[in-house]
């Protein structure tokens, strides 16, 4: 960053380094792993430097006159845009309500925009539509603006969606890295692995022994239930892009904690474990989207888990780790073999297009 | 649409008609025209059927709590990326900036969300990027929250953005095409057709007289401005897509209302003027990214004129016409010669890709 900030805006003239090792962008860089935070932290904060930003969250919480708002966005360029358990509609809604969810707000509303390849095929807009609005209505939200831009052909591909929501934030809780703390519990809601492995086999056209469907589901209910029931929770962090090691890594390094795990604890599904393995893949770093990993205060992790259990997606719910005295940022793993592992995020894409 | 609503979506596992006529997306369909309007109005309203979309406003005005939210978004795929008087960053932050100025709304938060090629500069992405941050400071807004998705080399056009925007209503004014009436005055904020021009200019490398500088511009403060000194707003338009002629075509049509207008009373630049009959366009339909259209109660016009004359870019604010008892739905302009004419939107594509 240049010392000199001519223009005020924090940066200077010249893209900041060590973003200059990368002179064009890269794939890893909308990977969810190391150089997405690198363009993060060395493009976008810079440039648009503002405390909700540098919390380095899933979404923002602003004051809003009497109210605390949560605003988030993501786009979604899956391939294939149909997969075992939903396509890019449906994907479209859940990931932007869990990004809100993971805020500790109740999702209200969102937005679309669509921007649409020319020749694309309307019946198949017509499909993605309404399973954007099936999986709005089964979670209470509602889609109340929309933008559409049509490119032209070869310009684009098929369909990219965005979304952006906005929820009530309804209890003053600082939902964030910077509030866990020593002695915390790591709560994961349920197995790992599946929505990325849905959408390799489908995109490969890989057959496993089972068809592996994707997790993709709304986490707001199981989240602001935690919340009624009063659980002191200190982060949320859904398991997207870079799994759960990735979402792990970035929390314990935010927060300057170390962050204690228990291979043997986190569930996997046998097909899911079988195809990673076929595939050289690590179920830990895959994506999965409909799982959060809760860091909640020790002394309620045993409520925390069986409150998540009466939701049936999060009936493996367990506690997998701890929150340590130290300082160092990591999370190490104990592994089934009893060794001890240090679990970082990947530098780049793991499977690219994921979401 | 389907009578049985199996689905309890308002509409069939078909794709509705008119649009069967279209088996595949064209370019029309984001053009801004009605080929956008019937997508809108069979396929999105259909499907996310709803009050909030019901009202085809530029954003949505929510009930948040004690307070009135409006929301909005937009997609930017201008090509090319930067043109005489801005470029995709300032028209992404401005745009949806002036969407919520259209709801009456004193814009506060941006999210950004990134579509990016995999190879694009990384140079160019920081260039884009400070743009942004300086339109935002400048306008007094904050970009809260983002998202980058990068897509493999040949599966999308360099860099795409959304920008998604919240800002608090602070009179609870119901801005909108219901609230037309007759004997509204039609307030023109300036000249109209720069913006279309300094693109097509930019994109076929023509060179004019002189040069054609976009309009590009944040709105708010003129909006703002006029709620404050009390006009009574009926409804606010930004001339983007479709230009003057398509926003009061859709305003008039929502409305059920007729519109008079003058044309001798519409500021277009020589330089402007001259561009547009070379070219074969209309400037009425060229897109401005800076102006914008108000229907004010008939008491209020000569007052909004003077408010908006303070504002440097809406020096040439003025009263192009009037809302008449008749219920046609329909402009119909008083031309330069003397002429009536009714003034529709376009079907499809002007130019695609202006914004």
């Amino acid at each position: 960053m240049s010392p000199e900030r001519p223009d005020g805006l924090g940066a200077g003239a010249h893209c900041p380094l060590p973003l200059s090792d990368y002179p064009r962008v890269v794939l890893g860089h909308g990977g969810g792993g190391k150089l997405t935070e690198q363009l993060i932290e060395k493009l976008f904060l810079p440039a648009f430097d503002n405390p909700f930003l540098n919390k380095r969250h899933d979404g923002a919480v602003l004051d809003m006159g009497p109210m605390k708002l949560a605003f988030t966005t993501d786009s979604y360029v899956v391939r294939p845009l149909f997969f075992p358990g939903g396509d890019i509609g449906t994907l479209a809604v859940n990931g932007t309500i869990n990004d809100l969810a993971m805020c500790g707000a109740r999702p209200a509303y969102l937005s679309a925009g669509f921007i649409i390849e020319e020749g694309f095929s309307m019946e198949t807009l017509w499909t993605i539509t309404r399973s954007m609005a099936r999986a709005a209505a089964s979670a209470g939200v509602v889609i109340v603006t929309g933008d559409t831009k049509v490119v032209d052909k070869g310009h684009g591909d098929g369909i990219f969606i965005n979304t952006a929501g906005v929820g009530a934030v309804e209890r003053g809780c600082a939902i964030g890295p910077g509030s866990v703390r020593p002695g915390d519990a790591v709560v994961l809601s349920g197995d790992v692995g599946r929505h990325g492995m849905a959408i390799l086999s489908a995109r490969e056209g890989l057959e496993f022994e089972s068809m592996i469907e994707s997790d993709c589901a709304p986490l707001a209910g199981p989240v602001l239930r935690l919340i009624e029931e009063g659980i002191e929770i200190h982060c949320l962090r859904d398991l997207t892009r870079g799994g759960l090691a990735g979402a792990l890594a970035e929390i314990a390094r935010a927060a300057g904690a170390r962050v204690d795990i228990d291979e043997s604890a986190i569930p996997v599904r046998e097909d899911v474990r079988g195809a990673c393995e076929i595939l050289g893949f690590d179920p830990l770093y895959v994506a999965n989207e409909g799982r959060f990993a809760a860091f909640v205060a020790g002394k309620d992790a045993g409520r925390a888990e069986e409150v998540l259990r009466a939701f049936p997606p999060c009936a493996e719910a367990g506690v997998i780790g701890r929150v340590r005295e130290s300082r160092t940022g990591l999370v190490v793993m104990k592994s089934r073999i009893g060794s001890d592992r240090v679990v970082d995020s990947l530098s780049g894409e793991q499977m690219p297009r994921i979401c």
